[in-house]
Formats: structure tokens, sequence, C-alpha cells
């Protein structure tokens, strides 16, 4: 039986942590800093690497694979890029039982190996564009570290690509955007906001950081996926030039983006409640459970009953084979089941016991709104499709409202500091800023908010307005939020 | 247009480099021994993957996902584990620009790290058996590294299973083995010898190794999968017990077994041949091309033609975008596509020029037998498939006829000496053994040839037979062979 999860109002990060590890979707390992995914967590991975690998071979990408050591001295070539990643290193100095001659990095992200590898492939513009992707884990040596959501080593994938000019390479990191904006929002039932990053919360080496950004249940915000313009930045450090169509010498223009095993953490805290885990029903491995409930005498006329309508709906839901399971142990009770499946986030729960049967009809419980529906037994297979469909768009819907009541605008700093007064996340809050860093980071020491995206366009609504930190004329209309 | 390749007889190992490179397989990376699996490579990868995946799943496993580094301390609590691995391992020593306490190896293998998470999570019968698999990087510091068959970092995928009893562990060692047997022949069309590793060449840590051997083109014999019975040594090593049905505290049992992107070294040795790569169509990224032959006026009518043929090839094929591709460029010459696709490997070949389209034909070009085809238009897109198939089983017949030719069985160690004597590979070779380590390193030492495995049901095969080393009576009917 599942143990009590800590109610969201009494501590949030506690309620987090309870339904990672009672889901069983993840386990602190002996490794400081590196966590465990066990099966539970790993198939909703699967199944976010299955739906957005779809997409990036859709918009032409390949996969591939690079090392995951990179030489020391390669990390150093981009000067913002080893200034943001220095610190975080892990560094191997032996090797085979010898010190090596030259400290190798684990990788922390990929551009230096791979722009490394694109000097050798790239020669002329009939080489680019040049369109890779990379599934892998990466290292960043974490100081607090949080299931899914912050740990030192963790999973993602990185795409990196090279294009002959700067408008073909912005294109791309704008498509990449958007590509990470409709998985958030079709599969993860997630709505983001997209926009640019000030300079202070850009990539490590990137002209321009976009970003998508959601609003967790505490109204705290969090950076769901980046994807960088990188300019020629990587092209001059590591001297990739080509052969244009008038046979000129250029640097190859290139963008970066990735998401990772943090949008799981995401997906937890954007949807589950105080009974357990929530999941949109595309990203569920297990989207519906059917429990016969039965006592010695009934047992075998409802377990076959229970049988042939499990068949009916495995064959109208699909998907693999633990996408619809008949739960047909007899060591736990119905109740502990209905926690449990409550626990582990299953969609729908159909529950089938003596009675249902004599009248053809079977119970099909929602797990997000826990709403109980009789069902015709003959209709239910074919109705289960469309309220899997309903439950996601629910859960968007839900989400979408409760971003909208959690998002305001700050007139003047009074204001803005009344809102992020006190403890916990308090939504996405706009404001007009004179584009500073320095005002910023100033902010950010006052009321712990930082800016999470520049919307496309804020700079014409700016226009006119007056910065609410400085009093001096405003360049952007800034979202800010406390974030993960 | 594809450099020329280095011919078989003149130089096996130049031969099998520049079909990898050619071919873009892969690429030498900046980090010694580490290698850059490129797209072409990486999409066989991926087809590996899924193949075996779904076999996996079947078979009642979960994927989940361990840490890459592993506390040094953890290695050494397995004696024949760490002697076995210290001598390879990739060591941290730094991390967040600090020395650690305790410094952190890059996973070899990881027996250790799950079996440190296995005692979290077993405690009862109940929790048994655990089926587990993990697709992931692992390091083994290599001194000589060849592209895909002999490097230090590859990509495998590792199963660790957890059991109640002895006997189940052996059975589900046994059941892997078999899937790896099914996969080799079914997919990559490799024949394979099953059975067990002499002491000499199991795995560290194992109490028995059994393997997968395969035969490569030079008769060198390539162990292509093993799948470990582990009896109670990591349970030991790790304190992991479970209380009985009885209600009495055992050891746990375990198996462990694994593939790497090996297999792809495998499948390019076993089936390639001078023009470039040949692969089963089961594997293979792109099963057809369709190459328009046209000159300029007859371009428009031609490519219409082509495109229609190619949809309904396409439908009848059907699998991942690019499983049919229709190569529209106008640079090169229809001579140098057909040498490009060759190198390539793709199964099928389909050639359209103004002469076909008159006459309502298209010339189909295998590529493992090069045979050219004369095929109604009308027909070729229901035949292609089946002609795939049979290329698929032509592959298997003639990789198994080749074997069966170079396997035979010595009756003395004269004889054994004349097979192995000079250079290269000589094929399997059968001879009676006492079961003596030594004896074993004497062999190797002056034939270069080791025991690839212990058939299944060899003991009997030898009863009352004399060891052809020692005049000794026989234990073992061993199969040895020169390998990779």
């Amino acid at each position: 039986m599942a143990e009590k999860i800590t109610p969201r109002s009494e501590n949030y990060s506690d309620w987090y942590i309870d339904i990672v590890t009672q889901a069983k979707l993840a386990d602190y390992s002996p490794v400081r800093g590196s966590m465990v995914i066990r099966p539970r967590g790993y198939a909703i991975w699967e199944k976010v690497q299955s739906a957005l690998d779809t997409m990036f071979k859709e918009t032409g990408h390949e996969n591939a694979y690079f090392p995951l050591l990179i030489p020391e001295e390669f990390m150093r070539r981009e000067a913002e890029h080893v200034e943001g990643f220095a610190p975080e290193l892990a560094v191997v100095t032996h090797g085979g039982g010898q010190e090596l001659d030259e400290p190798l990095v684990i990788r922390p992200t990929s551009e230096t190996i791979i722009w490394s590898m694109y000097k050798k492939w790239i020669q002329s513009y009939r080489d680019l564009p040049l369109l890779i992707n990379q599934w892998a884990n990466v290292m960043r040596w974490e100081k607090r570290t949080r299931l899914f959501l912050r740990t030192s080593e963790f999973l993602w994938q990185e795409g990196h690509t090279a294009h002959a000019t700067a408008e073909e390479a912005e294109e791309e990191t704008k498509t990449m955007l958007n590509v990470y904006k409709t998985f958030a929002e079709e599969y993860m039932a997630l709505p983001v906001l997209t926009g640019v990053k000030s300079e202070n919360e850009k990539f490590a080496g990137a002209i321009d950081t976009y970003a998508i950004e959601a609003l967790m249940q505490d109204g705290k915000a969090l950076q769901a996926g980046t994807s960088h313009f990188l300019g020629q930045n990587f092209a001059k450090a590591f001297d990739v030039s080509f052969q244009n169509k008038e046979g000129k010498l250029e640097h190859v223009w290139a963008s970066s983006w990735g998401v990772s095993t943090r949008l799981i953490g995401a997906l937890i805290m954007a949807h589950s409640d105080d009974s357990g885990l929530v999941l949109p029903p595309r990203l569920a491995p297990t989207k519906v459970a059917v429990v016969p409930i039965f006592r010695n005498k009934t047992k075998e006329q409802v377990m076959a009953y229970a049988e042939k309508i499990f068949g009916e709906i495995k064959e109208e839901v699909g998907g693999l084979p633990k996408s619809v399971i008949l739960d047909t142990d007899e060591q736990n009770s119905p109740g502990w089941k209905f926690a449990e499946y409550e626990m582990l986030g299953v969609p729908v729960r159909v529950e089938i016991g003596p009675r249902d049967m004599e009248n053809n009809k079977v119970m099909v419980v929602r797990r997000d709104t826990k709403e109980k529906i009789l069902m015709d037994a003959s209709e239910a297979p074919a109705k289960i499709p469309r309220l899997l469909e309903e439950i996601q768009q629910g859960l968007f819907q839900k989400a979408k409202a409760f971003r909208e009541e959690n998002s305001r605008t700050a007139e003047s700093y009074d204001e803005f500091r009344e809102i992020f007064s006190g403890d916990g996340g308090k939504g996405f809050v706009t404001a007009a800023w004179n584009g500073d860093p320095a005002v910023e980071d100033r902010i950010k020491g006052e009321t712990k908010a930082t800016i999470r995206v520049l919307p496309f366009g804020n700079e014409e609504e700016a226009r006119g307005k007056t910065c609410i930190f400085t009093g001096e004329p405003a360049k952007h209309m800034a979202v800010f939020a406390r974030a993960y």
C-alpha cells in the first residue's frame, strides 16, 4: 500500500519528492547528485523520446553519437562557454591505470566536440545544412539537486545544426522552439510561454537563447526547453568554414537545442494532486487499468466478464502491451488497488463487480477529476479512447486556466515587490524594464524573481512605457517569475 | 564519388576501415579510443535497438537508467570483477572544481551500481523476479582500438535480473542467449554458435558465461553477445537478500547480458564486399533507392514516371520515411549514384530510364548478388518486398554455407597446428580438450587460437575421447578459433 503523500498545502517540495519516490519514478543513488530512473519513470521518458524523435525526423534531422569525454582544452576555446561551464565540470584524470597527459571532461553539453568533427565534415555549401541530434547523458556538477529537476547527471537530447547563413540558422532555432512548444502543449498538456532569454539567463556561448517556460502549481516557473542561435561563435572557435556558391570561404552558422529528463519533473508538478501522480494520457505508459471486484463465489464469472471487456478495451485503445492492463492479483483488496492506480497516475480505471456484471455495466473512473461514470459494458470500449482524449484536453485547459489566473502585470516596483513578498512562487508578472542586466540582478536579489522570457514582439509593446524599476524609458515588457 | 576501397584479398583490415569510413558509418574522434557514430551508422544502431527492445519487452523486461559514475570502492567488492576491470577503468578525480573525497569510475559495466540499488528494492520473494534492462554508454580504456569492434567508449544494452532461485536465474540466462541468437540470425542474417565460455574467457564475476559466436569473412570469430549466470556473487558483495515463501532469508540469484555497437562491426564484416557495405534488409535504414535516368529532353516525363513508381514501392515496403528514397539529384550521373548506393549498402536499387518508361519496365538491381532483374512496372512494387525477404534469407544462407566450409575437426595437435599456421583467421576448429586452462593458454600462445565456446552437450561427445593437446582423457569438445 502506498504510504501517505505530504499534501501540497503543507509542503510542496515534500509533496513532489513523495510522488517521485512513492510512484517509483526515480530513486536516490549512492553517487552524490546522480539519480536512478526506475522503470516507471523511464517508461515515461521513452514516451517523451518517441514523440520528440518522430518530430525531429519529420523536420529533417538525423541522430548520431559523439564521445562522452571532451579534451579540457576544447572547452576553453569559446570564452563565454568555458566561463559558464567550468565550475560544473567532472574531470577524468586517469585512464587504464595511468595519469592522462591531458585531462578529459565529461560532456556538460557537446558543442565543442561536435564542432571539432564538423570541421572534418564541412567543406562546401553542398555539405550544408547539417541537421544532427544526439540522445545522450550529460554531467553538470550540481551542489543542490532534486530528483528529475536538477541532477548532476541527466539524460537529454541535444540538436546541433550547421547552416550557410545567419537567417537559416535563426529559422532553425525558431523551428525547434516551436517543436518544443507543440510537444509541451499537445503531449505534456502543458501551456508554455515562448520568447528570448535576457543576457543574464542565456546559454553560455549563444548569441540568443529562446525558451519555453511553464508554470508549476506552486506558482514557480520552470524552463522546459531551450533553443540557441549560436551565430559563428563555435565555427570560429573550431575554425569551421565552407566555400559558398560564389567560391568564397565563410564561417558556418549554428544552432543548438535541447530538452532533458527535467521534463518529467515538470509533468509531475504541473498536473499531480495529493493522491499521487496525474499523467496526460498521451505520455502515460499505462492508460487504462481494469480492476475486477469479486468474492470467492463470484470470482470465476466476474473474471471471465472482466477479461472479455479488457480485451475489447485493449483493442480500441491500442499501443504497447502495457497500455491497458488487467489486474488479476488476489493478494490486495480492490480498495488498495484503486489507491495504488491513483498513486501511479493511470488516467482511467475500470471497476467491474458482480452487480455491474448482472446489469451489463462497468464503472469508469477518471484519474484527473475522480469522476465516476457508469457505462454500458457494450459502449465502454469505444467510449474510453474518447474519454482519454477528453482527459488530455482537460488537463491542458486546467493548466492554462491556472496560468491565466496567475499571470498579471505590475505597474510599479511597489506593486511588483508586493506580489513577490513572502515565500513560494507568485506566477508570471509582466513589467516594463529598461534592459539593463544590473537592474535584473538587483531585482533578483530583492525579490528572487528573474526574467523568464522577453516575449516575441515585446519591444513594440514597451515603446513609450517607463521602466518600473528605474523610471527610465522601457526597452522590454519582460515576464518575471521565481523559477526552478 | 566514393574513393577506392582496398580489396579484401589485399588487406582485410584496411578493407573494413575503408567501408566504415567511406560509407560514413563512423569516424575517428579527437579523443583517443573514442569514435563518432555518424548518422548512417547510428541509423543501423536504431534498427538494432528497436528490434532487440521489442524482444526484451516481449520477454517481460523493463528499461531503467542507472548512474554513469560508480564509487571506486564498489568495484572492489567482488574479487574477480575488480581484477578483470581495474586495468580498463577511467577515473573521475575532480568535480565542480574540487578534488573528490573518493574517486568515481565511469561504468565499464553496471553490476555493482545496480546491485547496490537492488539492495534497496528487494526484500521479499514478492519483489522477484526483477527484470531490468538499460541502454547506455560504457567505457573500457583500450590500448588498441578499431572502429565499432573495440573502442574505449561504446553503446550497449545491459540486462540485470534478480531471481529467487538458481534455476530461474539460469533459465533467464539461457532465454536471453536465445533472444540474441534469434536476433543475430533473423535480423543480422548471421548464423551463430552458442555455448559456454571456458574459465579463461568468461566474464569477470560470473559463474558461467554463455555466448553467441559468429564467423567473419576472414575466418576469424567474433563474440557477438554474452549472457552471464552470476550466481549469488553480486548479491553477496552488496548484501542483497530476500525473505522466501517460508520466511527464511536467502541471497538473491542473478543474471546479466549484453550486446553492443560491436554488432555493427560484425554486420559489416559478415556480408560486405569490395564494392562496399552489404546490409540485410531488416536492418537497412534505406531498403530501396529509386534512381531515374534522364537527359534534358526526357527529364520531365521520366521524373513523373519514376515518382509514380516510387510512391507505389513506398506503399508496399512501408517503414520509416527514409525506408524508400527517390534520388532527384541532378549534380551526379546515374553511374556515380549506382556506385554510391552500392557503397552505402542499399539492398535494392531501381533504375528507371526513358526506354524502361516506354516499355513499362523498371530495372531492379540486388545489392548482394548484383543481379539485374527487368520487371514490369506494374508488378515491381508488389515483388520488391518479396525480393527484400529473399535477399535477407540469401545473406543468411551464404553466411551459413561459409561457416560450414570453414568449420572442421582436428584429430591431432599436429593437424590443429597445421590449420592455424600462418596469418589470418582459419575458421572454427573443434578439438577434444582436457579442460585445463593452462593448456588453453599454451595453445593460444602457440597458435593464437582460443576457445570460442564449449557447445551445449559437448561433454557427452567428449566421453571416451583423448585430449589432442595432452593425450589425457578429454572433458570437452571445444570450438577454437582466432578471434576479434
